[in-house]
């Protein structure tokens, strides 16, 4: 039987090259969070429907892919409907999975819990240009401090990381859920509309006002707060800053002036000049549980998003049944852009050593001395790759050598001295 | 509702430590691999039922955690079985999948093709002791070269991997699988039966001659091939070599004993005393893919397995439907079980840089002057993690940072005067 041999639909083989700068980019920025006092951490790819369907991962929570209960548990004839068939489902991102984590580790952790991960997740979503149904996520969140401190080490951790891997004079966008809704119930929402209205509001950036005064009409909600809200954002000048917005918006509680400051100023003076912070009122941020301060990294000269992230206070507290928050604060770096950035800009990884290949041939010579020239010559510290040559391409094939970034090579065959030479 | 917070049954939180460790055993691995020329690929975790269900995987075929179809492909109602309601699976090893991966990618890799894989696989089994139903494999495997080299750069290599973290003394234990098929046929078994007598030859280790007698009168075979097989094996000598089994087993063809015999002086010679070779009759390895050379790392003191592989030559030819063979010889390093080892011997990895923590008073001082710190320290290489102050506890956060691995920490507060003390 032949077999089609292609992954997954939507999914991906990744070859040495790809490898290659995936493993620079892990490690580059795993060393700068490390440097912040971060700790990597790790859960199964696999958790229980349950978690997964909590409610938490917004429309992430519809593209689940679900595993078949096993053994005895599934049973075919009295199954009713799709729940009673699986049991499990892996991950569709890394929040879920630490709050899950978290509960579960508590008490080996420290008080104030710092943690990285970088690991696969899969969504179901219809496959397109660079959307993949496997893909990597890198994650940092800090857990049990409420303060502003948090927030600007996350945002400095994560600045730092993305220049690590050349990424500069990217800018900061900064806003906070609760200025959002101090704007909306200023206008005079019910709090039931908020999140309705939060996504229209993030599309600011793509439809502009009147895209949204037209969508905030089609939804039919009471005219007068509509339409006080249009009229606020209509007198707002282009990146109005957050002293601006809190002259429009009078009733945001001043402590949260002051934390968007706090952390404006200070990123900005850590920032010297590499990299920027804005305000900005329009960025909402998908999630439903973020409960403070949002923040996501716009690329320089490509205008996309390359990380994004934000408080939440609530929902770890949730899943453990709490009264009391547990306060949480994250950061993603978006591991499949910036790795499709750095294509686009040919960005390529030194060897870390000169690549030398030792060519056999298969018909004749003693092999014994190749492993001992081989073994030699990686204690020198070279990389050294046994291949057996193509007698009659010998030309071809060192081409190919070259382009797998060989230098040198040497030849043990019968007639040849085992000289190492330059690849010319 | 409160969650259960457990992991799933079977599987594991890895904690900071347990991050540490992996990932050093991870890059010290990676990093010898890589000086031998092999390059790191990754295959999607999901793979087509078609694919992991094709017969190569033995008794794992039955362990798949096996995914719901999605969508419009799920239809309930009309499902007759299993197997209606399913499309894909998680990989239960990392070589079915290189399989797939070398079809698919063939025109876009060199000739000879050396890969690492480092991944997770998962297997429905029942959860038991220092048994994962998703744990990690670490593969290197040659593909297209037919000829012996390969055995040994592939057993080097391993050798090599396993001394970079530490372990010495092991011993590879060799075999060819046509060397057993030219005893089992020697003395007379048909070739269907070949597999089944295998089976019970590989548990030679636990149940010695006597087992083995029992399990073949057991299994009702002819008894002139059974009398002929048990008194050759009556005869060997303990640890018989290669000679020795080759008098007694006169049909072995003589490349086939020369090919064992060069590899076993190559190694030994390459090994210069900090590990051994030896050639075990016994050796069997459970997958039926094997055709040529198999081969073993056994744990000094410890007696069991740490890495396993050989040749399987035919695998790769028949997904792709081919007339003739692709070679294909690789060597697995039992991941789990070296870190378990290496947990036993209490094994810790130093910490590549000096720990500070910067204690900040969340109800007093101004928090500037602790990023500019930090920022400071960090450029002189210190890992620095900036930490709310636990002002009532100061002694034992200070107990727990010591024991986090930190030597020095500063306070900021109104008070002090933001010198770096070590921690006693």
């Amino acid at each position: 039987m032949k077999y089609n041999c292609n992954p997954v639909k939507g999914m991906r083989d990744l070859l040495p090259d790809d490898l290659k700068l995936r493993n620079y980019v892990t490690s580059q920025i795993l060393g700068v969070y490390e440097q912040y006092g971060f700790s990597q951490i790790e859960t199964p790819c696999v958790e229980k429907i349950a978690f997964l369907s909590s409610g938490e991962g917004g429309d992430n929570e519809k593209m689940l892919f679900n595993i078949l209960k096993r053994g005895e548990k599934l049973n075919l004839d009295k199954a009713q409907n799709r729940s009673d068939l699986i049991d499990l489902a892996l991950r569709f991102d890394l929040t879920v999975p630490l709050c899950r984590f978290y509960a579960n580790n508590k008490s080996k952790l420290p008080n104030v819990f710092k943690s990285i991960q970088i690991g696969n997740v899969w969504r179901a979503e219809r496959p397109q240009k660079g959307r993949f149904r496997q893909f990597t996520q890198c994650d940092i969140d800090i857990i049990g401090d409420s303060s502003v401190v948090t927030e600007i080490e996350i945002i400095l951790a994560t600045s730092k990381a993305l220049q690590s891997i050349s990424f500069e004079g990217f800018t900061v966008k900064i806003n906070d859920r609760r200025i959002l809704e101090s704007l909306v119930s200023y206008c005079g929402f019910e709090s039931k509309y908020f999140t309705e209205i939060f996504i229209v509001l993030d599309k600011f950036d793509k439809i502009g006002i009147e895209g949204i005064e037209q969508e905030l009409k089609d939804k039919e909600l009471s005219s007068v707060p509509t339409d006080k809200l249009l009229s606020i954002l209509n007198s707002l000048p282009e990146k109005a800053d957050i002293e601006q917005v809190a002259e429009l918006i009078p009733n945001i509680p001043q402590n949260i002036i002051n934390e968007i400051k706090t952390v404006i100023n200070i990123i900005q003076r850590q920032a010297q000049g590499k990299f920027s912070i804005q305000f900005d009122l329009s960025l909402v941020r998908g999630m439903g549980y973020y409960t403070g301060q949002i923040f996501e990294m716009q690329a320089k000269d490509y205008g996309v998003s390359i990380a994004g992230g934000g408080r939440y206070n609530k929902m770890i507290g949730k899943f453990l049944a709490l009264k009391e928050e547990i306060p949480a604060c994250g950061f993603s770096i978006g591991f499949e852009r910036v790795i499709d950035l750095l294509k686009q800009q040919e960005f390529t990884v030194s060897e870390s050593s000169q690549k030398i290949a030792l060519l056999y041939d298969a018909m004749g010579a003693k092999i014994q001395p190749i492993f001992e020239e081989a073994d030699r010559l990686r204690e020198d510290g070279y990389l050294v790759s046994i291949e057996i040559m193509n007698v009659k391409k010998m030309k071809r094939q060192l081409t190919e050598l070259k382009q797998r970034g060989f230098s040198y090579f040497a030849v043990y065959s019968e007639q040849d001295d085992l000289t190492v030479k330059p690849i010319n």
